[in-house]
């Protein structure tokens, strides 16, 4: 009988944490020993993963001791410093922020689209994107693999809990200041009743839409949109890809939405895009518009796939297509894909 | 001394109309008498328009009778019936609605983008353009004069009050339901809220963001994504302009915002492109990230110009610029446009 592994989950009690012990407890049960790992403000805490309650360990260097596999769900700069802590002591890390995403000796595995980069690991950690480039790329993958991709044009939906609980409290506590009110026809109102209370955002986000997301980088760009351009490249093997990108913050509270605009290779029918996408792993067709058949955050939220509608072929361009696609950010987003690598990387040793 | 037209409002109490109402009270005043009208059961109500109270008249072939300009802000087959009715009597009328934008006898006018349509009226009446449309089309027409278009990818994040005051009532009652909820990270539970009470749109907008507006037309389009497209080339004078859209309904009261991805002849610069937008009449470049500034609807309610902001070249096109766009869809989107094309139409006759 093989051992099973040893699953740390580091940053265990964040927004995207907490999906994840959710997640762990609803998939085929793989794991050994589940341990979980979080800032020592939160040690001693205990928190049910698989029906059982686990208590909470303070982030520290020997609470990877015998880790087969450590998920990181932590801010960018605790993931810096500590997945190479884990890797060094033996652990696949699977890094969920954008710290190593870029790095050319880190892989960027999306399990349905780019499995085979798992394998060339030589820092022993694998990088998961950013939650933006998974709304799209699990449906973009299957397409680009009949049609061959030549260009991307992406608007983002992007729900408040891409910003964490702070993000979700933030919303929160905004729409109840405007909720029963009149506000929002009348210069500044929202403003006002909101204040300066905008928590991670740099303006206030209920009864409003903020076009800004992450932090600036050169001529303008938001470090979400050269996120969402970088990602997709590497993922998909194609540094040259045209993308362009700009991502909007909107009041939902959990699942992002996007418009694609993808151009391919040659002719595209709608009949054939809607095919793949009806048979894409992890991709659900969700277009009859004749029948309100679309998706939209309310219905996709805490579900699993990428769900795609508004399939459409360019009126203008034969070789475009139009899609509105929507995925739970916390979910394929974040805890899901980190959980599908472990699961590949488990696989291996079994 | 010259007589001042008489103005006629159909539709007075409306959404459109009444913010028309309030920017014929702002304006410089060059009317004679302004009457009032919309359906009966309206008949008889007093509105504030130039600090009088007026009394609102009953819809009626002699209503129209002495009125010399004819602004209709009421349902599209509303406009079919009456317009002509309305120009039959002599007035130039100047419709809201989408019943006679793509008459190729009606001429669709912007007035900083193309007047002298204007002066080709065969049916004495002249359209406004949609509120969508005109959101990004002054903008995109003093580029376009500069830079010459050859293509736009738009997604529009749109408000309720785009579906008038049903619109604006239905997002207020869901927002009720949902603040001071933990509702939006559970499948279904803003759905299970809100209930059937989805108004004008077909899903929740509450928590939600809904990719469709309009009806439906071939293909899988909706009235609202052609309008935009006929309307832009009709406008531009650009009958084979390349124009693929998606329209989104978000939870904002009012001022609708667009992402622009357009591609022009030749290559542009962001500093050329930047001067465009602060100097077109109509057009304000709100432009300065690492300041925290770009257009949001909180704040751009209530205010006239088109606001421009979050201005780059594509990073891997020189000939494409993305531009974030919001205007508010009550006053630039619909009647003050309409108050401006009955300006113009005023001074002819002048």
């Amino acid at each position: 009988m093989t051992v099973r592994p040893t699953l740390a989950v580091v940053g265990a009690t964040g927004a995207v944490g907490t999906v994840l012990l959710r997640i762990l407890s609803q998939r085929a049960d793989i794991w050994g020993d589940i341990r979980l790992i979080a800032s020592p403000r939160s040690a001693g805490r205990k928190l049910a993963v698989r029906g059982e309650e686990v208590e909470v360990r303070a982030l520290a260097e020997d609470a990877f001791d015998g880790v087969d596999i450590a998920l990181f769900d932590v801010p960018e700069e605790v993931a810096a410093q500590w997945a190479p802590v884990a890797a060094a002591r033996g652990a696949v890390v699977v890094d969920n922020s954008a710290a190593f995403r870029r790095d050319p000796d880190v892989p960027l595995v999306v399990p349905e689209v780019n499995p085979a980069a798992l394998r060339r690991r030589p820092r022993g950690i694998v990088a998961s994107p950013d939650c933006t480039t998974l709304t799209m790329i699990v449906a973009l993958g299957a397409l680009h693999a009949e049609f061959g991709l030549r260009e991307l044009v992406v608007s983002s939906y992007q729900a408040v809990s891409g910003a964490g609980q702070a993000g979700i409290e933030t919303l929160r506590r905004q729409l109840s200041l405007v909720a029963g009110t009149q506000l929002g026809t009348n210069p500044g109102d929202v403003r006002r009743a909101v204040g300066d209370d905008t928590g991670p955002f740099p303006e206030p986000v209920a009864l409003n839409v903020v076009p800004w997301a992450g932090s600036l980088c050169d001529e303008g760009w938001s470090s979400q949109e050269m996120r969402v351009r970088d990602e997709s490249r590497k993922i998909l093997g194609m540094p040259q890809l045209p993308v362009a990108v700009t991502c909007v913050r909107v009041p939902v509270i959990t699942t992002h939405s996007l418009t694609v605009h993808a151009r391919f290779e040659g002719e595209v029918t709608v009949d054939k895009a809607r095919e793949i996408i009806a048979t894409a792993p992890g991709v659900v067709l969700c277009d009859d518009p004749a029948a309100g058949e679309f998706p939209t955050p309310a219905d996709v939220v805490g579900t699993d796939p990428t769900w795609v509608g508004r399939v459409r072929r360019a009126l203008d361009d034969p070789t475009a297509l139009e899609l509105f696609v929507c995925g739970d950010n916390l979910r394929k987003g974040a805890a899901l894909n980190t959980a599908q690598i472990a699961e590949l990387v488990a696989a291996e040793k079994a």
